[in-house]
This record gives C-alpha cells, structure tokens and sequence, in this order.
C-alpha cells in the first residue's frame, strides 16, 4: 500500500498530468466538495465537473472548487471518473440514470460509507463502465461543502470494494488518484467493509448522538454549562447530518442491528450490576487496552 | 458567582496570605496533586500535608507539590483544612477515621463525583467540624498524580453542596480557595447534583467505556487503525480508572441507573427503526440542537 507520508508535498499550480482528464462529482457536500477542491490544486489541467443544486454550485465556484457546474448529470456525459458522492440510496439511484447521460466508457465509483448495497446495485451497469466502490474515511464532524477542505484525506484510509476480476486498471488509476490526495489507499470486500464501519464508524455515531440527545434532554442548557471536555468529546458526532445517516443505517441495517445489540447488551448488564461493579471492571479494563491499542502510533 | 477570568492573573511565589494555613489533602490523584500543586504555587506561606502511598508522595516530593508527607492520617491533626480526594467510598470511610485523628476545628470538604452518600455520612462528625461537600469538574481522561497540574481547574465549575445554615463562613473561604485555583465556584443540593452529574458526567463516561469494549472487541487491532478521529474523540473517555468509576457508581446507582435506561431505551427503539429512519431523524435532529447549545460561549 503506498504510503501518502513518503509522497512529495503536492504544490498547487504545478500542472501534473492529470490521472483523469474529466472528472465528474455527483453532490457536493463534505465528502465530494473535498474532492473537488483538491482536484483543482493538483490538475489544472484536468477538467472538475459537478453536479448539485444551484446554491451549493454557486459557493463552490466562488471558491474555485469546479470547473463546470450543472443540477443535470447530461453534464457528466463525456467524464471518464463519475464520483458519486450523495446519500447512499441516492448513490444508488444515480446509478440507473448514469446509464442513459454517461457516454463514454468511465470508471464509476462512490463514497458512500455502507457498501454492499451500492456494489450490488453496480451490478447491473453496462459493460462499458467499471464500477468500483469506494470509501475515504475523511471524517469531519458536519458536513456540508461549506466545511470541505482540500486536505480532508490527507493521511486517512480510502478504502475500496473491487468485486470482480476486470477491475486490475481502473483500480490501480484511483489508486493514484487518491494517493495523489493524500489518503491511504486500501481494498476489502464490500462485506468485511460494512461489518467493520458498523463497529468503528457507525456504532459511534450512533452512540454520540443518542447520548447528546439523553444528556441534553434532561439537564437543559443550565445543566450543559456545568459538563466538562469529557461529554464535548464525547459528543462531538453529535451535530452530524440525519439524511446522511439514514440512509447509512437502511443500507447497513444488518451490522449496525447487530453491533447496536450488543452495546445494548453491556450497557444493559452494566446498569444491573451498578452496585457491585464487576461488570464495570471488565467493561473499563478492556475498554482500557482498547483505548491504548486505538491510539498506538497516532500523533 | 465570581468570575475567574476578571481575577488579576496568579503570579507563583508572589506571597499571597493564605487562605488555609494548613491545608492537608487525603489522595494525592488527579484531583489531590493538582489542589496541592496548585496550593504550593499560590501560597508558599502556607502548609501543604499529604496523605496516600510511599510512592505516590515521593512524587509529589520531588514535584514540589507538597511540604508534608505521610502514609498515616495523624499528621493531619493541626490541619484547618481537610480535602478529601480519595475515591468515594475511601473519603466516606475517611471521615470516621478523621474524628479520632484530626484534633482542631477543620473545615473538611471532600471532591467525590456523588455527593449525596458522603454528606449523608457527614452529618454524624463531631460538632468542631465544617464539612461541605465539593465536586471539582476538572475533567480529564487519565487519573493518577503523574496528570497533575495545578491549572486543572482553572475556568472549570467547582460545585459546592452544603447541607447545614451553620456553614456560611467556611463556604467562603472555600468559594476563595477554589477561586484562586481558577475556577468558579457554585452551590446546588447534593440531590440536585448527584441527578446532573448522573447525565452529563456519568452517563457519558459509561457510554464511552461501554462503547470502546464493544468496538476493539470486534474490530481488533488492524481495524482500529482504520478508525476516524471520530471514534477517537467520543472514546476519549476510556482511559478512566475502574476503581474510581466503580465507586461512583455504587453511590450514585439509583440515577445513574435511571439515566442508563434512557440511553438504552433510545437506543432500542433506533435499532428497531433503522431500516424506516424515523427515531434516528429525532434523535439527531435534538442531538444537534443540544449540542451547539452545550457548545455555546465554549472556545
């Protein structure tokens, strides 16, 4: 796996070759919006065509985040990278319209955070393009294109789905794409992707926002004045977008069911055990080596 | 209430009469060795009396956080000032040990996390006494008097719960003492404190431990390197000492039990909803607005 720290410093205006001449971004928020801010820097020659509504398109020219914009995706219909980059389930729905405004014979890919579905749905898409889906693990807590940054990826996992054996060029080209934005690439199946965000990114959210809800609800804004880093931290994915989200859990319902259990199930035995407290020994002694294990060789 | 941030700025050594002349600190943790290192810089006049083990106080010696120490609570005897900062039940367990070896008229406080079991036992000490119950909100992951420093509390809430209209004086020169270490003073009941810190401490601090089980027990070592700075934040948390926890859990059990229902009560009806989206959509649309109210006036 090419490690992004041993990468040259990208210098904006350089004029490298561009890895794709057009690329096309469906939906401009975090994610997209960061994709194509960092597109512009590395490959002014290259071509960032986006598609979203007109307000989001507007703030995204102002700041030179895009080339050409369009609420239509027939803007899309000679781009040989199409990056679908909305909610999953409209991800997916894209897919059945690319058909018919894309073209040419591009490489397709997504970043949606629940992948089974997606790759299923890629499916069915014609033999001229390949489909690869994949996943920055940028992480921001809200999203939006106003929060987008160029060096969101910088350093972060990318992780991609390939599900069949065609995929060898288009793979090793978002490769370098990626790199090139400063993430670390990696490859997993769209089924060992989704069991483990469930627990390391999906669980998480859930948590932090089910949390903010309980805490905030009961001790009212007087109460949340008295609260310390420790409920900021813990809460901080607590202002993250709901649309997103839904469409997260529907899509990954299966695994986040299951890991939602069984957080449920400590909690549940915690709360039983509240009086005694070996429950809550073995809950903080591996959540201890956890912890230390989570933080091993991050800065 | 007063302001700590309208105070001139502490200036060490500069030999402020004390507000304590001899200030004994049973438990030199977290909480104790930041008291003590902060009381050493403020008032070099004045005496500071140490009470944990051997190797603790070494520390603390060669710190500079303290001028006394002791494996044994006599030396406390002449103290004017008693802070007890051992876990919870140690400081109730203290407070009948300090009748027989604490001679004068000390004002005793006590900083546990749950206050309504320790101003319970407070009210059969002996009439030369002052006890009031305090909670500094100093917040931070890791225990122990290798955490120490005397800024911890500096622009935290310090919540005082007295219990007796005899306590007015001694609640004074604690609302100066707390002051001059940086943070602010405030009163509430213990009842009304022990259902507060139940949701915006204790709840937090479970879920965080709780969830960082679950995560690194399924995910392992390499998918916890693939983890965002998201499941860094809201298991910031996990670090936090056992035998600490397990005794704020025995003495505030009945809202910290409360408190865990709602949170596992949420959390079910979402996991029975995660296909349809319609829980997640209220819980994240108050999680949000909790939170930026919990992050108003915040830097």
């Amino acid at each position: 796996m090419p490690d992004s720290r041993q990468l040259p410093v990208i210098q904006p205006g350089q004029g490298l070759p561009p890895i794709f001449d057009k690329i096309a971004i469906i939906g401009l928020g975090l994610i997209g919006g960061s994709i194509a801010l960092a597109a512009r820097e590395l490959w002014p020659k290259g071509l960032v065509i986006a598609v979203d509504t007109k307000d989001v398109l507007e703030e995204a020219m102002v700041r030179g985040a895009i080339d050409v914009a369009a609420d239509d995706l027939v803007v899309a219909a000679e781009a040989d990278l199409v990056i679908l980059a909305a909610p999953v389930r409209q991800n997916i729905a894209l897919l059945e319209q690319l058909q018919k405004d894309v073209t040419g014979s591009a490489v397709i890919t997504d970043v949606s955070s629940a992948k089974r579905a997606v790759v299923d749905a890629a499916r069915h898409l014609p033999a001229r393009f390949t489909f690869i889906g994949g996943h920055p693990l940028g992480g921001a807590a809200r999203g939006g294109f106003t929060h987008a940054r160029p060096d969101l990826f910088r350093d972060r996992p990318w992780i991609f789905t390939p599900h069949t054996d065609g995929s060898g060029e288009a793979l090793e080209k978002l490769y370098q794409f990626v790199t090139a934005l400063g993430a670390r690439p990696t490859t997993m199946t769209p089924a060992q992707h989704d069991r483990l965000l469930a627990y390391v990114s999906h669980l998480p959210q859930l948590a932090a926002s089910a949390l903010m809800e309980v805490v905030g609800g009961t001790a009212g804004v007087e109460g949340l004045a008295l609260a310390g880093r420790g409920l900021v931290d813990t809460t901080r994915l607590a202002s993250s977008p709901a649309n997103v989200w839904k469409d997260v859990c529907a899509t990954n319902a299966d695994e986040i069911g299951a890991a939602l259990d069984t957080l449920i199930g400590r909690l549940t035995e915690l709360r039983a055990d509240l009086g005694h407290g070996d429950v809550l020994e073995e809950i903080f002694d591996q959540a201890s080596r956890s912890r230390d294990e989570l933080m091993k060789g991050r800065s």
